[in-house]
């Protein structure tokens, strides 16, 4: 097969997101190494997730720098000598501006957990609150490229599921992040065998 | 069973929900009649529909009327006689406002080719073509009750398909247009079932 891609993840949080793209990654026949996860957040429970799966971790805290550019800045530094060919946000609680959207153009991935461009902007468990209260019956996943417009990037992948009459957002969130789990990977993939063609703002997958 | 429910259908081009409608209604356990058609173009082609199924028609045609509230009189007037439980509009190309939101308030369901609150404010390919623009990977129609808010009012019915690379605003229609006319009549039958409860902007189904 063809030379791995190499992946970086941003995240803040829980890293479920991380899990899946780091277990997806131990597959031989993955296209994409994961060489580094990088956290803003000291104490984010993912670091433990990266150990468990041997991945290098680094921790840049966004808080030690008052400029975000400058943040930013310390952020590509830290990635530059792995080589990295895509970044993954997985549940990252930092907007990404000017400098590192250059760095990465069409680089950069996010996971969204609804149907995009519904429920844009809101983040974790709001998403899944705003999707009851407005009472949709389908909501999902959206896995996009990342630019200036928040939530909304070209998308790669959406998956859907029916939302319940006794869901709450806990429950709605276990069910989405099902879906997130297996969407993650197949975006990631897509991307590594070099598939993807931007049309617009549309993502077409190229047939293998 | 319970007694039936009375319907109306208004249209304004085609007619193929309103044809979905009509054929549910034929089954003897379908639990609503439909009682009349009523279009505001004198040339729909849905009138031949409804003479197919030996339903009665009026036209009330939007441009005898300077002012959109004795339009809307007059579509009243019209139903009146037929007991109207329940008004579905199916293509109807005009917007209803105050005193026939206020003669049927939450028993007015329209269909949009979109989920929504995604693609919202278009109509027929309109949607379609913003659908496949936006590029999202999913898409569906969506039953609501009609309220003042356009295509806002609470979701029924909601089903999802995917969009394909290859699709047009065309072939996106056809495929929506094969589950519109599976989530209409479903939920006409749960409205005339006395199933549907509203809870804030949630529309619930009590089980039967």
């Amino acid at each position: 097969m063809a030379i791995k891609k190499n992946i970086a993840v941003l995240a803040s949080g829980r890293g479920t997101n991380f899990e899946a793209l780091a277990r997806a990654c131990q597959h031989p026949d993955f296209p994409a190494e994961l060489k580094i996860l990088v956290v803003n957040v000291p104490d984010a429970p993912v670091l433990a997730r990266a150990d468990n799966y041997g991945i290098t971790t680094a921790v840049v805290d966004h808080r030690q720098f008052r400029k975000r550019k400058d943040f930013e800045a310390e952020v590509i530094r830290v990635l530059e000598p792995h080589g990295i060919d895509l970044v993954c946000l997985a549940g990252f609680n930092r907007i990404l501006t000017g400098c590192f959207l250059e760095r990465f153009p069409m680089r950069i991935m996010n996971i969204h957990p609804s149907l995009l461009p519904a429920f844009a902007g809101l983040q974790g468990l709001e998403v899944h609150r705003a999707v009851i209260e407005y009472g949709v019956k389908v909501t999902g996943c959206t896995v996009h490229f990342v630019t200036g417009d928040l939530d909304a990037g070209p998308i790669i992948v959406q998956r859907a599921i029916p939302v319940r009459d006794e869901d709450t957002p806990e429950s709605l969130a276990v069910r989405v992040l099902v879906e997130e789990h297996q969407a993650y990977p197949l975006a990631v993939r897509l991307f590594c065998e070099d598939r993807l063609i931007l049309a617009g703002r549309r993502v077409l997958v190229r047939a293998q």
